[in-house]
């Protein structure tokens, strides 16, 4: 989902940000203390890109099982495959930890245009939404194109079904629009609420996403329609045209059902209570197969763990690999991880999370003190026949993010191109073909790297 | 629909081809017959360039009617407003001619994946297919990539639903797949057939498109599904994975409607009989809102008329358009034309249709004897400013087809950027967002230029 960097990170950010800056204006020839280290990073880094192991894995996991969605028996099928998968990799302590997540029901949706007569509009409800009436919600719809508009015109608001139409800028500055949108609307009561999909224009798609009601305000149907269906709403509304729709949504929230984090670990040969947590979230939304978001990061940071198994690399710290459940609509596994593990949070060396897909040209984002800075830098010297040794700010995960709250662990993040994730993020388009098997290669070979060398480091990366 | 240029056509292409690769050794100055029209052209093409009159209509038309499938209320409401609006033009003996169009009804649909379970796949059923049986058609799935391996593989078809997996190449290479997979799967015993959409991979996007049943063959229930999916299939096959599907159509064809050609003329001024007849057509598919195909072709050569209109030229010759029905599922428009204006055939001194959108970078296509082509090269060269002088082979067009053969009449087509078109062909993304406004007036610029001096020259462009 990526929302961690986009959020409470901004003030960590700003921090690495300086840290980055300050080191940068200190040159120094590649360190010593990498030396021991640099054989198996060779070996991994090797090993990762012999073949399309990972990509082949991916593929298994997203055409096998597919969407991932909380509460499904996919990725409850999916779950049992990547622990028995992991034993056969021969990780350590294969296990699976409970987790109760919600289950959202989509079921049958759809937006109709009534006036001007009469055409289908591709649509997806948004997680946690609440449904409409069987025979659906009929409206005028007002076309707003920020929340100042819609409290200037609030007036026009009653019984109406508002648009939100926000030009996408980036998934951070537009995203409130799709989370806060339906309370914003009902606040003024609107009886439904529409949101223009959060990512650039694509090929008349619909991005899915979660929102969450706001305290005492009605809960009201909301659903994404694409960045076409808005600008024809928006130049419809500008040329006074009457626009009326009607809404069905059969959403609706069940009971929390069990879900489980799958864990697995090489244990440390001389500081087993010391541990880099690698993983990603192993659900995804109900449509496309979560080949990006984030099916590739479980792949790639359990590659980390897979690698050094295969090359006999016991590192001194236990690395753990968490495939995380219910991140989209929840982030009920990161939460369980981090009361699961509390008394632990202060042995987690780093936390590494790989949520924004694995696209080219991809970098490498930490959050971490000054001096926990200057050694990721060092290492990141490792990188560079990966062409990834450019580390920049950006940990976080938010997955990892309340651990790492819990315990102030520095965080990394594998990135992957923004525009080009953004396009089919928590769309039906978040398949595995358009995902080159180098760039999943990379990315393993990359965290596979780091994980090895912060696990064995003779220092402790610093807080 | 873009058919003409790829089935009929090839032997007037070839013709076509040695008379611009003749005319081409003999390059000469600017020819002085073209100077009594320089000056009209050149107000015709800074008219069409001095604003956004022509994409403004397309998205008023688009906006509003939204997919104009024959047979369909939208259509007919649309063929009303172009009617009025074509008199508001001030075209002269504007008229509907009544057609009788089939009405084939797409119904809801759907294809499952049951194993692996379990997942919705994104289609959309063939025009023309017949439905299931209500509760749809469980089999399993035979993947092949050829009509070649499809016979080779005849023994295990029975029963099951072929999924036709041919790379897109070109739309009239891989074509064959969409129009003719049902048929070569139910003569092995397939109780259904799926294809490949014919089109460059986009984002999980299925595309539409016209089949035929052979005669003496079961009719089995066709549709498409999306690059991603069918390489999933793929995939899941050549792993040795058992992939069975359920397909629900509800499709049926009902019994004709009448629909109408809309006609408007400049009447010409010294030769009234002798007509350049200009146009595309005006159905689209029932998804999408038919913006590139066929929105724009209807739009842009609307405006060579208007534009002589508003700007007071009345060329010698009769200058005819024609927004022709039922295109994509039948061409009744087109032959209907034929069948009413037979005895004229041989008056019909040029035949422009613009139906391959208008994506840069476009050229124009021409298709005439080598006198004829000598000719419109002459005229390509008042293009220069639009950079459209190179003209090519490859005139025709769907609906000019029929009295074009009937009358021996030259053809010439405004063809857009294929890659870009056929992304979006017969998908829903077939909307007018993505094509940038000094696209469309750059076509009417050239068509509004080739149709007057084509009209208004003292020399009739020879057979």
């Amino acid at each position: 989902m990526f929302r961690f960097a986009f959020t409470g990170a901004a003030f960590v950010a700003l921090l690495s940000l300086l840290a980055f800056s300050r080191s940068s204006v200190q040159p120094t020839p590649p360190p010593s203390w990498l030396d021991p280290h640099r054989g198996n990073v060779e070996r991994l880094i090797k090993e990762a890109q012999a073949d399309q192991f990972a990509w082949n894995r991916l593929a298994e996991l997203t055409d096998t099982f597919g969407a991932r969605f909380s509460g499904s028996d996919n990725l409850a099928r999916a779950i049992v495959w990547a622990t028995e998968t992991m034993k056969k990799d021969g990780l350590e302590n294969v296990r699976t930890e409970s987790v109760m997540v919600p289950r959202w029901v989509r079921g049958n949706e759809s937006l109709e245009l009534m006036a001007p007569p009469q055409q289908a509009l591709p649509m997806l409800g948004l997680g946690g939404s609440v449904g409409t009436p069987a025979g659906g919600i009929e409206a005028d719809v007002i076309v707003v194109k920020t929340f100042d508009e819609l409290n200037q015109r609030a007036g026009e608001v009653k019984d109406k079904i508002v648009l939100f139409n926000a030009v996408y800028t980036s998934y951070g500055q537009t995203n409130a629009y799709r989370t806060g949108g339906a309370s914003a609307a009902a606040r003024h009561g609107a009886v439904a609420s529409l949101v223009r999909s959060i990512g650039p224009t694509g090929l008349r798609t619909p991005h899915t996403g979660n929102q969450t009601y706001a305290e005492g305000v009605p809960r009201i149907p909301t659903a994404a329609i694409t960045a076409e269906d808005a600008e024809r709403l928006q130049r419809l509304a500008d040329r006074g045209e009457r626009i009326r729709v009607r809404l069905r949504m059969d959403a609706r929230t069940e009971a929390d059902v069990e879900s489980f984090n799958v864990v697995g670990e090489i244990r440390g040969s001389e500081l087993p209570d010391e541990i880099v947590l690698v993983g990603g979230h192993f659900d995804s939304w109900d449509v496309g197969t979560g080949a990006s978001d984030d099916g590739v990061g479980c792949i790639v940071t359990w590659e980390a763990a897979r690698l050094m198994t295969k090359l006999g690399i016991r590192p001194r710290r236990t690395v753990r690999v968490v495939l995380f459940t219910n991140e989209e609509n929840g982030i009920r596994g990161g939460n369980a991880y981090r009361d699961l593990y509390l008394q632990q949070a202060e042995q987690h060396v780093l936390a590494i999370e790989s949520d924004s897909g694995v696209f080219a040209p991809a970098r490498i984002g930490f959050t971490g003190s000054e001096a926990a800075t200057r050694m990721m830098r060092d290492i990141g010297t490792l990188l560079a026949p990966l062409g990834l040794d450019n580390m920049g700010p950006g940990g976080g995960g938010a997955d990892i993010g309340p651990i790492a709250a819990a315990g102030k662990v520095p965080m990394l993040a594998y990135q992957g191109d923004a525009a080009r994730y953004f396009t089919i993020h928590h769309t039906p388009a978040d398949t595995i073909d358009r995902i080159a098997p180098e760039e999943v290669s990379k990315a393993a070979a990359a965290l596979a790297a780091i994980t090895y060398v912060v696990a064995d480091a003779r220092e402790r990366l610093p807080r």
